[in-house]
């Protein structure tokens, strides 16, 4: 079973041909600058890198180029993809799970635009494309959303007037969900222990970060929150401020809306307290030397710390710490600045195995650790696929 | 040792007089309506309580009223007091302990009111009043934010451009720093460790709420921040938000800042979520039958519990936890709900003892919890007369 898996942007379309036989990406690309000039594909396919300078007018044009290529190379010519699977954002209230596309669903995921006006459009418009160039074959919806669907009420409400919460759909709604499942999945695997019998904190850190309480296998509680700005500090994102700040930076510096939401997202977090970088490599590398990339580095391990915590307790113990994504799966200074301040709940690494570089899933805790320590590299398309293939293979 | 604690709000006046020798509390009340119309004194001197209708034009005719109370009763005509204490909200980035009230500082404690629009120039008009009626006692400021002068960088750090909040001074401040110190110190005696080598947890639970980490009698986190706005759910004060849900209110709703900051200070929280009251008894009385009071009531004790967690990670473990103030000294479901979830923590409650009502400072953990878990009721007003005499005793 060949699954496609597409990840559509405002002017980018990832793509990802996964065999579902062996779980085994066959090809991985990109193609950027969608309806823009110098548009371009690069991809991976079959160990073997290539590029291609392509302007392309819509996600149309895009992913007929993108097929041009496998049709070349892992695909035969007359062969299709048995199913679509795409990354949703924002899955709003109401999903809870993967969605086979019907009309109905497509619908509501352009409406779901309110919440992620940048993303859900974008989505959008990568499910149309499949659609007229594949038709026949099933296209499936894997929301970002969805795995934080468990969360009991009390832990995704705000404290907020509840007529109005409900007006306007605010509430706690979690990003990252397919990764934080995919490696909580990982997680119980190398711990030897069911999934639905565990305790897990999945600490996704990247460009966007985020923390999840994974309690027997649902979410219960995650850091993000109506939006992905919420939580800890991040490449450019805030995080959580106090809302005080929010209505003095509006008082004292005359900010709208739209200029605020540009200050928290695109100039703060670790750019903002470095004044370094966004990036966290480049961070970690000026701070010998430079007390601002220090302080935004030690904001935002503290950051982390805090949540595992409190996630700790919002289960009432953890059985293992997962680290994921960019900066989870290569800072080993940060998993150290973490987990040192851990021995309280019984958690110690080994610094050396912690300090070795890897891709692979890896515990750093030593073995007499009470609580387990692993690094484990998410895969959200090879989540998305499987979600595809279960959602489909019964069809 | 006589000492006069006042402590001043926009229309009001609270006083204590207290015996050093004793620590003995002779009189305590408060004028209210402070020129409004209606204006009224009530008091309890030396245990009996008194009441007198009077319009008072401003502070010092409510001072001087209260003063003839205390001229009759448990001062003698010519007698003076020794000292005066003065609880002033906000400390800024530079008052880190109590301070004798020169010009200098109080010029500072003016300028300050940046922070606190209502709340320094009130205490900054207590000071003068006192001034005025006290010429040559000397006069003490205890702030509310000092004891939280403490905390490291990275914990009082937001996640913005770092130029930004160096010029308007955007930091965690936190506040309640008084209780807070006054509750660590008798919970430390309690449990029979020294201050400097113990990890408190104090919970101030009232209609304002914080959570403060005290690691070795240093406050190093607190959950309150820039203003008394961030933190846990309040009576109508929404703690925690995503930023995204304040710029998605300024965008849905059309609300500028003031409008903004009346919406999350006075109509949300324990009142915005349950619809029923700001009061946490009224709450919990109606919680049986109101889902949305149960939902309120929820929020807030998962808020402090999550806390607790994170600050137990903070100081990579915790000796006590402190249950204070209105809420946290009389709400034995709130310390339940809280504490039935730290067992990882080894915490184990008597739920006999605690429910049983009681002023005392006493211990709600059974005698073999690894962590202590007592209720101590606050008393910022002693704590604040300490303080003066401290810093006055030598003059």
């Amino acid at each position: 079973m060949l699954i496609l898996v597409l990840n559509a942007g405002s002017s980018s379309l990832k793509f990802n041909l996964v065999d579902m036989e062996e779980e085994k990406t066959l090809a991985e690309g990109i193609a950027e600058r969608i309806g823009i000039s110098e548009g371009f594909i690069r991809w991976t396919i079959q160990g073997e890198k290539g590029r291609l300078e392509l302007d392309m007018a819509n996600h149309k044009k895009a992913l007929a180029a993108i097929m041009e290529q496998l049709k070349h190379t892992v695909l035969g010519e007359d062969q299709d993809v048995d199913a679509v699977g795409h990354r949703v954002a924002h899955g709003g209230p109401n999903f809870g799970d993967s969605e086979v596309i019907t009309p109905a669903v497509l619908k509501e995921i352009e409406e779901l635009a309110f919440y992620a006006p940048l993303h859900n459009p974008a989505s959008a418009s990568g499910i149309r494309t499949a659609q007229e160039l594949f038709p026949g074959v099933p296209q499936v919806a894997v929301f970002d959303t969805a795995f934080h669907h468990s969360m009991p009420e009390y832990a995704y409400t705000y404290g907020l007037p509840y007529e109005l919460c409900q007006r306007l759909g605010l509430r706690r709604y979690g990003f990252h969900g397919t990764s934080h499942r995919y490696v909580a999945e990982r997680t119980a695997a190398l711990i030897g222990k069911p999934l639905e019998a565990s305790k897990i904190i999945t600490c996704h850190l990247g460009n966007g970060s985020s923390i999840t309480a994974v309690h027997n296998g649902h979410s219960v509680d995650t850091s993000m929150g109506l939006t992905p700005l919420e939580g800890v500090v991040m490449g450019t994102r805030s995080g959580n401020l106090d809302p005080g700040v929010l209505t003095t930076l509006m008082e004292q510096e005359k900010l709208d809306g739209p200029a605020l939401s540009a200050l928290l997202n695109k100039k703060s977090g670790l750019l903002g307290i470095s004044g370094v970088s966004s990036d966290c490599r480049e961070v970690e590398e000026a701070m010998d030397k430079n007390k601002r990339a220090k302080l935004a580095h030690d904001v935002l391990c503290y950051g982390v710390l805090k949540y595992v915590g409190s996630y700790a307790a919002a289960m009432n113990g953890v059985d293992a710490i997962c680290f994921t994504a960019g900066i989870g799966e290569n800072s080993p200074g940060l998993r150290s600045w973490i987990c040192d301040r851990l021995g309280f709940l019984g958690v110690a690494i080994n610094e050396e195995i912690n300090g070795t570089r890897s891709k692979a899933d890896r515990f750093i805790s030593t073995p007499d650790s009470k609580v387990a320590v692993v690094v484990v590299p998410t895969n959200e398309e090879l989540m998305i696929a499987r979600e595809a293939k279960r959602l489909t293979s019964n069809n």
